[in-house]
């Protein structure tokens, strides 16, 4: 029943009319306008790590997305703008094309980011024209695709944003950022599921990626799950204690990579006068201690997990409970760019599932029963990247509201780090 | 009813008296002896890459097992025969102390093979003192690991030998092989599963490693699997169909590493005077195309399915599909030391589920429910693997009989391509 | 004799008055502002490979040099502009303290360009205020190293933005540019000298880099130097001989570093519709086979130069020779920004030994007799790179007239192709 | 005169007659079978680093020589031994056709060393019939290039196992070695020499490599040289006093070489118990103080030299100097196989120029004026490595007497340090 009443509030386009995708699109893609607002024209350059892109790239890839997905297919009389854009922003769509090589985004300073900008204001004039009109749910579909893909890279303009600032020795802020709460939230309390047979993954008939489907049993053993998630204060403990130096707490290949890359505590911290301080959205800070624990990668919050005596959540139990919990939280749209404390008043609820941090599951990405990725070159969005990937689960401060779900599916390697990612504890019954 | 029936049969140690598994261990150990029986000195030495081993390295590790875990703590007066020795030959149990670095095995001369060899013999006196009067369950459940440890390295014995040897020019042979058969084996046919509510793991009684349990509920949909493996000739059509090209019949991160390794053709095999060839245990042979493939990795193996229009199966089909089938394979225990071809008058039945090639699943590696790792170092055996790896299942010619199980979870990353590993296919039921 | 009237001409600041220094000063660095004006904001930012650097670092640099070898020392009262600089902007002094790392220098979007300008602008202000009134020698040297220096960097610039515009598959052009000639300079003609023992280097009176002395005796065997530069002609002929594929003519490295890095041809050029195209600071361009080959690296010239049956001179042969020539020739001073042509009404003398291009000589970069590096961390200027270098000589296009001298030593790597570089034949005398 | 008396001592094979080159040939070959005295089967198969090689392929190598560039071209009716040979042996010698890959040498564990003996049998067989009767002057001059190469091997078979033999913790010896003298030579002494413009270089008659000639002035300053080597007490002091964290003593690339190895010591050198203890032919030992410092590169010998307040000579220097000292000295013809301390009593005279250990000088290696190759696939043995080379003159401990000459230039890069090396310091006379 719950999750009923969860997929309807969530179904995004069920015989939306045109101009109400028209108001969307422009909602959107006004949303990418708004985060780049603080920017100079040199932060939109530079490319900090292959894993990363510059923003300029972000802001015309997704504009080559509505280009190449639906106006070339499905407007008639529609001309490219450029045909070597083609060729520059396409990121990997092998059936699109050939593709400018990734790790190279940063060597380029034409076209400018007002050439870019031109580029979007003439996609965005077509693609009012179309979607003035158009009633079909093919193009519909694209479209909402293309939305949903804008708002992820929204996310990562954040995220690469900020692993550039983070390389700066100035530690330059993208905008000023409320403190969050200092309140502590007190230790963590856990509500129990019974598990058993149940459903997950949808088949709709709101929007949602082929990842998320078909909806399909599996079978959970009774668990728990933390009300909160791990904080600042509760890592700091970890680290103190050795934690990232004592093997038997890590999976193998997050060892090898913690001893390779020099781990020895989160990203982003460093010790200034002998106390821990983080560079955030809003420049170098000290930790608050009752702020959740973020961007750690998977390897992080495994070891941690087992430290505590605990474990991660499997994807399937962390989506089974969310449906005990609203939809509401920490998401982009409030305008705050950084993470929230819990609430010690709500100590016993499941506090901040959905926004505030993306939260690591146990589970590697793979395939649901009966699986079939989109047809043509869009069936390369997903699927073709079920291996060496983590589940991530609920969203973060900088997914948008209207982009998450309770089957939503992201993923990230075990290594990964610049997200913004948390740790929710699991245990066992016994 | 078939599990009962199952895990009754291969339990190897229900209250076994200290002379059966004395019997046991000094026949593991001969086998060791009887696989190096064709070796040059020189041929211990190599190591040939990252992932392999030198055989002098292998053949003095395992008997560092047994020195480590049963000889030291439960001998009394036991004094270890060479202290430094502790250092070269630990693997990866971060808590039995410091190693030798792994790449760097190939690097070291010393001791020699006989040194090793005499190292050996004093490790075998004092285990079958030992051997010979034990009678503590948990030292027996250590010299059983130490024996099930010892027959996984007798299986990279050959892996990795026959890794180093097709390195060379000369294309030297381990030993003369028999050609398997060039019958046609059919048409791939297909056995239906309802699939349901059903169980996997074990929980003993007889042996298995800790990752096979516990044993737990999951739910599967109705599915088909193939009788027999995909042949080498079924895998040319692929080959020549361009497979190795075609982005969308890979995983992204498949295809980039097919890229950067400039895989064209299964690795071993190699065309002259236009007909394809392959290196085997047995020298350079032709192709045969009616014999299984062997030796692909997870990457090539999903791709080729995807070609086909089929998908691998989950370790859980393949388990629950386990259970219809006898234990009876080609394994090394019949010295064929190579591939056998499917037999076409048995078509109608799971060919070859044991024995014969380990069998690629798309379930990536992962703890089960309430999954518990050994207590102490010997708990590094599996649980800290379990990212970034594919579950391979049933075995090859190169495992020993008593060491498979219808639970047995083999495991490696999806790249890896110097196991004997082969191709069966699965399909959704609609 | 030769000699005497040219280091007389070229002595840049025997008893130079403040004014006179001054005006030097405003010139050089407007000639930074120059080669900037056709660049978008974009431009300042990518670092396109280590070995280059973002223009918003060399005019941030070359800024630095003169606070911190200048205004700190030498103007009291002064206060640096910003702590972190020193830190951001100091290339390879160690004795200036800790630096950012090079390979990083692309990373950092701030400080943006117009905040370097107001750095320039502050140590303008202040090194007028200087130069106004300062007659110490030791100050006017190191200012006429400073000089010196942000020349050299001008020419970086140039050769730096050349590079990373070639990324960008739009092929942006710097600025317009005039096409060199295609008249046909005619066959080489050669030059005789006798040698003999021959005096080298200078010990001033006018400014000179501490690598070009002291002045000193050598033993010339008898000689002959090409009287123009290798064409783009003769080029092609070397490779659709297939000059790159065939060792002997070779050296090992080069060899190596071309099968390494794929060499085909020289940098920047491409066959488009079965003709050589180049790209140059004007844009693509069909390569004219009258123009002098350029920026090629030491391996080519000298693969070139073995194939055609001669050599490259040594430092010392070109230097002996240069003394017979006027020190006229194609600077950036003209503004042209591209290579000239031979003129072949000239074909009897040595034409274009200073400006157009960089030619490599034989001669590895080695201290001279009785060589004594600068004091301080000035002293990190030449001496400490004398190892795996070969010297070039004579200057470029991109070079300033007043910078360049017939003892100016300048060193590369023999593997760097990205400097304006060209192949002038030498010849032993039988 | 003294060149004169000295190319005459040396002189090997002016009018030799077919049974003393028949005599030099054994004994040349026997001295590799000497060397291979001690080695068990193992250590002939390791390649312990790209720059090393087997010994198998050490003595495989140098019989394909003489098959190669004698009994092929020379021998009539002679077939070779094994057509796979030609490729598997083969160095670089690209006229002599296609190399299996250098870094792979170590890969192979056949041919085993049993067979390569035979195939050393079979082709000293062969030579032993060709030169009973030879004596065309052409083919005696390439017996003679092959047995300088031979002797150029086993002193890289002596430098090769012991990189091997220190990669053990184990501390294999490779034999029993005597201690050196520990008594102390006392302070450095220097000899003056006036320079002026001398000759160097050689003309024969005796056999000399290409790259000795030809003959030709050069002019020099007056200078001083060391008349011994730096010991490990003075080199020590450098350790101690921080020499290695000092960037002002090191050129630049060294300081980045020795950054990212992270060298804080001579190579083979660790402490112990805090007393510096380093790996000898003879295993581990207590450093001697007074004995030579060993088996540095060039940039160490460089840095040592500039912190000492002093530098490296040039090879003319050296070269001009030697003329004035015998050609005795400590060679592997002695068999000590170390270094030995130098004589307090002797402290007056230049000691140790030939033997003990190569003397790093500052020249990079160049051709000389008028150099030309050896013709054909002979011609790849000097010329094509000058690039990024110092020169090396004098011999070590494991050089034979017989190869070695005051022409003789030796070549490695500047950060090779498993060569038998050493410091003799110079000054300018002012």
């Amino acid at each position: 029943m719950l999750v009923e009443s969860l997929t309807e509030s969530q179904q995004p386009l069920p015989k939306r009319s045109p101009s109400a995708i028209l108001e969307r699109y422009l909602a959107v893609r006004h949303q990418t306008d708004t985060l780049c607002d603080p920017l100079e024209v040199e932060d939109y350059v530079v490319q900090s790590m292959e894993d990363a892109s510059p923003v300029r790239w972000h802001i015309a890839h997704t504009t080559w997305f509505f280009e190449t997905f639906v106006l070339r297919p499905y407007l008639s009389g529609y001309t490219e703008y450029n045909t070597r854009f083609q060729y520059l922003f396409n990121s990997y769509y092998v059936q699109a094309g050939e593709r400018f090589s990734r790790p190279d985004r940063g060597m380029l300073s034409r076209p400018t980011v007002r050439e870019i900008g031109a580029y979007r204001s003439h996609v965005d004039h077509h693609m009012t024209e179309l979607l003035s009109s158009v009633s079909d749910d093919e193009v519909l579909r694209v479209v909402e695709i293309g939305l949903n893909h804008e708002q992820q890279h929204q996310e990562l303009i954040l995220t690469d944003l900020k692993h550039m600032l983070s390389r700066n020795p100035l530690y330059p802020a993208y905008r000023n950022i409320e403190s969050s709460s200092d309140q502590d939230p007190g230790a963590i309390e856990w509500t129990r599921f019974d598990g058993g047979l149940v459903e997950v993954g949808t088949n709709g008939p709101g929007f949602f990626f082929d990842n998320e489907g078909p909806r399909h049993k599996v079978y959970l053993e009774p668990f728990k799950l933390a009300n909160r998630l791990v904080t600042n204060g509760e890592f700091v403990e970890f680290v103190e204690a050795g934690g990232y130096d004592h093997a038997p707490y890590w999976l193998s290949e997050g060892f090898a990579t913690r001893e390779r890359e020099g781990w020895t505590c989160p990203p982003y911290w460093s010790k200034r006068d002998d106390e821990w301080h983080r560079f955030t959205l809003g420049g170098l800070q000290p930790v608050n201690p009752n702020e959740p624990v973020s961007q750690i990668s998977y390897f992080e919050a495994d070891a941690f997990a087992r430290w505590a005596g605990a474990r991660l959540a499997t994807e399937f139990e962390w989506e089974h409970a969310s449906m005990t919990v609203s939809h509401d939280g920490n998401f982009v749209d409030n305008g705050k760019y950084s993470v929230e404390t819990a609430d010690p008043g709500r100590s016993s609820e499941l506090q901040g599932m959905f926004g505030n941090l993306w939260e690591w599951t146990r589970s590697q990405y793979s395939p649901y029963p009966g699986y079939e990725a989109e047809p043509g070159a869009l069936g390369e969005y997903n699927g073709k990247f079920m291996s060496n990937q983590f589940v991530l689960r609920g969203g973060s401060f900088a997914t948008a509201r209207s982009h998450i779900r309770a089957t939503y599916r992201n993923f990230f390697p075990a290594y990964a780090r610049w997200q913004f990612t948390g740790i929710r504890l699991a245990r066992d019954v016994r």
